[in-house]
């Protein structure tokens, strides 16, 4: 049986905290398992890393200005976000599609005001989600004793579907794809295409189980266990899809 | 807490059988309650519709064996896709995506040769997954005395990312997205642009616990009741994006 539950008792992340500490002192009465896996939404990490930028004083570019004016933001947010992009895919509709440093596709590079104190800031990504990841289950196995796989994630838009799904950004200590081909389906044929983005559900289940205003940034999911691995492994990375294999870019 | 339990008992589905009672009578020992979900892989009950075509005898037209040509393909199944699909969106790399009828866009417009019995056959979307989820809501609703909500899913590949999530191709009795826009987050800010799609979420939770042979075709959600509702709902044809908000056809 899968099962995923929120931690209790986070308090408010801030620049500089020792993430890794506040999750483990919310464990305290639950004792964590090498199996487990923390779904860590990126805002704590993000907070945490001082990936926050102040609007004020922000000068933007004429680009910014520019594309700003199309799509009705505010254009220190939109400079914020070019200078999170490696490329915008669309200017529409309200929303910015860009390709994060990371390789992301996503509206607005991840650039996002909701949830942060004070209101002339946003928040952006990690630097680089994966080597937060890893940083943070190595944190948690010092205080601990346990190395729970982690997986951090954000809420990204899809294509052709409307509403928003939690993925996974950055992980470590999980396959993030589980690949059936080869293997066999009840019939013994063997299956084919079948790739499953292991961390992408996980990202999704463990959202459905936490509440949205962002008080319960991490949740405890169980019974994953066959996913978890021993060393850190690929990364999120591995789930963004080569530009010579994406069709829609 | 959010869990996922695959249902154990459920036999090879068959054309005409009645997915509803097979599925109730292996609930035999667990009381179904309202706020349950159960999701249910749509191959169960497409299999159960008989929405299976035998690829013997099916003429391929003249677009279909060009297009099986291209993307290297059985040109029977081509035209089984084509009848299946209001558009083709991308031929490339070894995959027709396309627009299903039903507004659905994924690759090879649902049809699927894995898990079938019999190696000349292929399963097809049902014709309308959600008057299907309505069904079978109703029919397990008489058997137990419980109307649980019903998620129809399939595994869709995503534009940008690697990996196939499922995600929900027919509902009842579930909101399946979950609007935020106008309520606050945890400092008391207007979140923005915030719908969750809650029944592609409860999709994957449920596909990281079943086995990937599809022995275990229906899963359990408990501990979503918040999204549950009284009425069959929109059904999941409110996660189609419409067309004209849909910047990547």
């Amino acid at each position: 049986m899968l099962s995923a539950r929120p931690l209790a008792g986070l308090p408010e992340i801030s620049p500089g905290d020792d993430l890794g500490a506040l999750i483990a002192a919310s464990l305290r009465d639950e004792p964590l398992d090498d199996l487990d896996v923390l779904v860590v939404a990126h805002k704590a990490v993000s907070k945490a890393e001082g990936r926050i930028r102040l609007l004020k004083g922000i000068e933007p570019s004429e680009r910014a200005i520019e594309l700003a004016a199309r799509v009705d933001k505010d254009p220190r947010q939109v400079q914020v976000i070019l200078e999170e992009c490696e490329e915008v895919i669309r200017a529409s509709q309200g929303v910015l599609i860009c390709a994060t440093r990371h390789g992301f596709v996503c509206a607005n590079a991840g650039v996002d005001a909701s949830n942060v104190p004070g209101e002339d800031s946003v928040v952006v990504l990690p630097l680089d989600p994966d080597r937060s990841a890893r940083e943070l289950r190595m944190r948690i196995g010092e205080l601990t004793g346990a190395s729970p796989a982690i997986v951090i994630t954000d809420s990204f838009g899809r294509a052709w579907r409307v509403g928003q799904c939690d993925v996974a950004i950055g992980c470590a200590g999980i396959g993030p794809l589980e690949d059936w081909r080869g293997r066999s389906d009840a019939h013994g044929r063997e299956l084919k295409a079948t790739i499953i983005a292991v961390a992408d559900e996980l990202a999704a289940a463990a959202d459905l189980a936490r509440a949205k205003d962002l008080s319960q940034p991490v949740v405890l999911v169980r019974g994953a266990g066959r996913h978890v691995i021993a060393d850190d492994g690929p990364g999120a990375q591995a789930l963004i899809r080569p530009r010579r294999r994406d069709l829609f870019r």
